[in-house]
């Protein structure tokens, strides 16, 4: 009386190289040689605690009198205070003249990019862009929508956006581009000027086919940025923008499931976009986001990540990494260091290559762009400290195998 | 530029008298007359804190010592510790012989229940079936998953099932019978018996269609019950049971979003559900359920509720209501009292009759069951006191009504 639905296996012999997957090895390996022997940079997982003023709002929140509202539901759409304290900080950092209207807090970036990719399954033969690199879990964003991701090649010069390639994968059936920025896993941010020549693409193409086509602004690294670089605020660019934001990296607060679905006043049939994105959210599982965790981000809205750490971890990788040889991107923001496979090998080969030296990194051919690989350095600085010496020797022995080839 | 899919308005005139509509008309009028003057039995959302002891796991959680993982990610399963920690309460109340890996941790029965419905999507004709009355939220579940929602009629008599109905209905598209008991919203118990009965009805049928017909056991109430009636262990009874748990309303946790997937060994092909059921959950949304409540939960999986207020706020409003002359179901579990409208009158007559003494209770027509009404009694013992008068009010106007016909 089987489902013969679930008993259908993944074909034999694929190559099981995921993030998750590479994690597990790692903890298996670290379970023979020891943790502090394993240099694990597969998660996007912060490694650095909350920042102190959250930390003391947790202990706040623990002994406050109404521990019934506290962990209970909230409105579908999420605290009124909470969604008021962020509008108010969109106004006063970009400008804007928002109210809690536009804001729904969901669980995480997950649950906002969930619900977007639902809305904008116009019709069956929807589609939604993503630009190489790409986060791979965009593949499970468009499918929960029912809508057909694209996949625009990568820029690996400046890992900026090959704007003539973006042009020609948009057609009648687009109906979102996703711009996420700081990027993951290259690290980059995206120029006001990249962002001015998407905004000037989008409003042609609009009009040429007839109907809005979204700008999906996938933000949980905003506050990241180790540059003296901007990170644009796209709505000033291009109204017709969807924003999903997690607190996850920025607070140090992955696990707690916390962030929002936003818009700016200026888009597009405000009231339209704002029935169809609360209905959507419950199809996207979203009762209500984690209520403590909303009181808590109404405390701590402008609550600074805590970032000594990443600042120490990427300037040692970008400059030790460089050194022995390998290129990198230039990682501006987030918290990840993208790197070239050297010597023409592929990135799964590199990948194993570093693996003898107890060293986990991802290749990003399931990011849409081979022969790269992502290094999480939201690690201990030991872990990078450490890993150095094993990279010098793996790049050697790729060095060599080009040359016996 | 618009999307018209955005601009379709709902049907003017559409009767909305929803859960979350009335409990926001009630918030309206409470700023008008005062809070304490206003009856609200709309929302299922606990009204008692959370047990001592889980306060107390909060607070040390907050204070200890590895903030980091404490807030970060799990494995998409959930802690290995907290889902061992469930499997040892399950093995010593049901005698099954469980281990983490018969648990998903999810965010909340709505995560449970989506990952639940989009396994059972077998193909575009898949079937689920919902037992009036049943939660209105279980449309969602069933589209989210692709599937069609049929609905039982109520057995209106004792609240169980109405077994030659539930056979009727079930077809070879039937892939899954969602069984909510202790129910929302009649308080029901579905008694050993029932259980056996829709057992031997699906083991028959899932022969006759040579295909496993699953129960979906949403069980959030499993441990809020007043009789000393046993909820039965559903597996014992029929082994192609998925189970849907939530801490909301045992541990009055509604607002954190904590529960899991379970299934017991005995399920056939097990390896195959479970590997359908962790892909699942991802197109759910659920990257990782709420970490630090996953802590919480491993420490406090054994704690009783808080019941307290609600048996009082039971035995009173039941024995009041039935003084009055307000025929009631039998509530042996859960925080609703299910009433039938007075005199023959229908459900949205009454719920309006009783808004005019400020009291709100939700009409049961979504619930697949006209001509009664939902009452939560998770509220303040107060509200129940003083919402009697009220009552006794509007059936007197109802019978009034009646008369004058």
């Amino acid at each position: 009386m089987l489902n013969p639905k679930f008993s259908a296996k993944p074909a034999a012999g694929t190559k099981s190289l995921g993030i998750r997957e590479l994690s597990e090895l790692c903890a298996e390996r670290a379970k023979v040689v020891g943790i502090e022997n394993v240099y694990d940079f597969t998660l996007g997982n912060p490694s650095t605690p909350p920042p102190q003023a959250v930390l003391d709002c947790i202990k706040e929140l623990a002994e406050a009198e109404d521990q019934v509202a506290i962990h209970g539901y909230s409105s579908n759409q999420g605290f009124d205070e909470t969604r008021e304290a962020i509008a108010k900080s969109y106004n006063r950092r970009f400008g804007c003249n928002m109210t809690k209207d536009n804001f729904i807090m969901v669980s995480g970036a997950t649950t906002a990019l969930h619900t977007i990719s639902i809305i904008l399954n116009i019709d069956e033969n929807s589609e939604l862009i993503a630009i190489a690199p790409f986060f791979p879990a965009y593949h499970t964003v468009a499918a929960v929508g029912g809508n057909k991701l694209v996949i625009v090649p990568p820029d690996t010069e400046n890992f900026q956006i090959n704007m003539e390639a973006l042009e020609a994968a948009i057609n009648p059936n687009t109906q979102g581009v996703i711009i996420n920025s700081p990027n993951n896993p290259s690290g980059t941010i995206y120029s006001p000027e990249t962002i001015q020549k998407i905004a000037n693409l989008l409003i042609k193409k609009s009009e040429e086919y007839g109907h809005a086509i979204y700008i999906i602004a996938d933000e949980p690294y905003r506050e990241l940025v180790y540059t003296d670089e901007i990170v644009p605020y796209i709505p000033d660019y291009y109204p017709n923008t969807i924003i999903a934001y997690s607190y996850s990296k920025s607070l140090s607060f992955a696990g707690d499931r916390i962030g929002y679905v936003c818009t700016d006043n200026n888009i597009e049939d405000f009231d339209g976009v704002w029935r169809a994105l609360k209905k959507a959210a419950l199809t996207a599982g979203n009762v209500c986001a984690p209520s403590f965790f909303q009181r808590v981000i109404e405390k701590c809205v402008d609550v600074e990540p805590n970032m000594d750490d990443y600042i120490y971890n990427r300037n040692l990788l970008m400059n030790g990494l460089q050194e022995i040889g390998i290129h990198t991107a230039n990682p501006s923001g987030a918290f990840y260091l993208f790197v070239q496979a050297p010597f023409g090998m592929s990135a799964p080969e590199f990948a194993e290559l570093c693996v003898k030296h107890d060293i986990y990194i991802v290749p990003a051919d399931s990011f849409g762009c081979p022969g790269w690989l992502r290094l999480s350095y939201c690690v201990s600085r030991a872990t990078c400290e450490g890993s150095l010496p094993g990279f010098a020797a793996a790049y050697k022995e790729a060095e060599a195998m080009a040359a016996a080839k």
